[in-house]
């Protein structure tokens, strides 16, 4: 399919609220694919597509998963939201043709990060947490860091992630503390 | 050797400020143990011996992690001073002849926690925590909580940990995070 009618057909499916996040998401993912020598195609295309499963149930997360042969672990046991991820990875290559590996990884690791992460990982997920229409404490010095350094960007957006697990009591992916591991193991040699 | 012998040695190898700690340690296991019906001599062993390698240097840490066959997981490569809690373990057993492997266990994993932990495995990690000789904000409460609810105090206490972490910009174990996971999603049961 090509990007223009995957626009629309996603336009269609998210409530507004959740299009106007994705259209958020893709401005800054565009723009720091600029900023940052990424393939702006690629931002594009995978930030359209990374909430495109944000909206189903949990059921539907899980009888989902169960078809798409994803592997259940046991933080989306407890917390099917984490689905919703690999879901849209899955529905972006089965149902709207998406082929690029590239693009396909980034929306399934748009949510917990990890390691080894590509800039368009790296790009998606900070697009996702830094789009305009995010308002915390912290987020315009965030947004400012993303445009120079990715990496610190990321440290600093995994610690905000943290800090709000840990403030509402929820259990934290393991994927997400490799992933700042391996942050911090790379600036410290 | 007897319990008494191993006192002397554990008192002459450490400094007199981790003495002080390892005492507090003692106290605090030994009152948690009471309150929470544990077993009050192998809470008294294993604080003893919590630390008895707490002082080697990174060097030593790591020879003695080889010749004791420890697995240098990747977060111990990075910070060698995790290596003296199993190789505390280690020293337990092999220079001092315990054999009690419940208390071996809890000298093992009292620096970082982690999943499946018996009574007197957190009964060791709340008592390094919250031992007297500890002054920083909000321990006088966990302290409090420690004697009422032992899951709920563990859970705060490695709230506190990654508090602290995500301050100094440090690793977090991925077994610290397993543990808290696993408190969590047991209480949401």
């Amino acid at each position: 399919m090509d990007v223009e009618s995957i626009f629309q057909e996603v336009q269609k499916e998210l409530s507004p609220k959740r299009w106007r996040h994705t259209q958020g998401v893709m401005n800054k993912a565009i723009e720091l694919a600029q900023r940052h020598e990424g393939n702006v195609e690629q931002a594009y295309l995978a930030a359209l597509l990374h909430d495109v499963a944000r909206e189903w149930s949990p059921e539907q997360w899980v009888a989902e998963a169960k078809t798409a042969g994803l592997v259940m672990d046991e933080a989306a046991l407890h917390s099917p939201v984490l689905l919703h991820a690999p879901l849209a990875a899955w529905v972006a290559k089965n149902r709207f043709g998406v082929t690029d590996e590239t693009v396909l990884r980034a929306i399934a690791r748009h949510t917990i990060g990890g390691t080894g992460l590509s800039l368009l990982d790296q790009i998606i997920y900070l697009a996702d947490g830094l789009e305009e229409g995010r308002s915390y404490k912290g987020v315009a010095e965030l947004r400012q860091l993303a445009l120079q350094d990715v990496d610190a960007a990321m440290l600093a957006v995994y610690d905000q992630t943290l800090r709000y697990m840990i403030k509402r009591e929820e259990a934290i992916h393991p994927e997400t503390i490799a992933g700042r591991n391996e942050l911090l193991w790379r600036r410290d040699q």
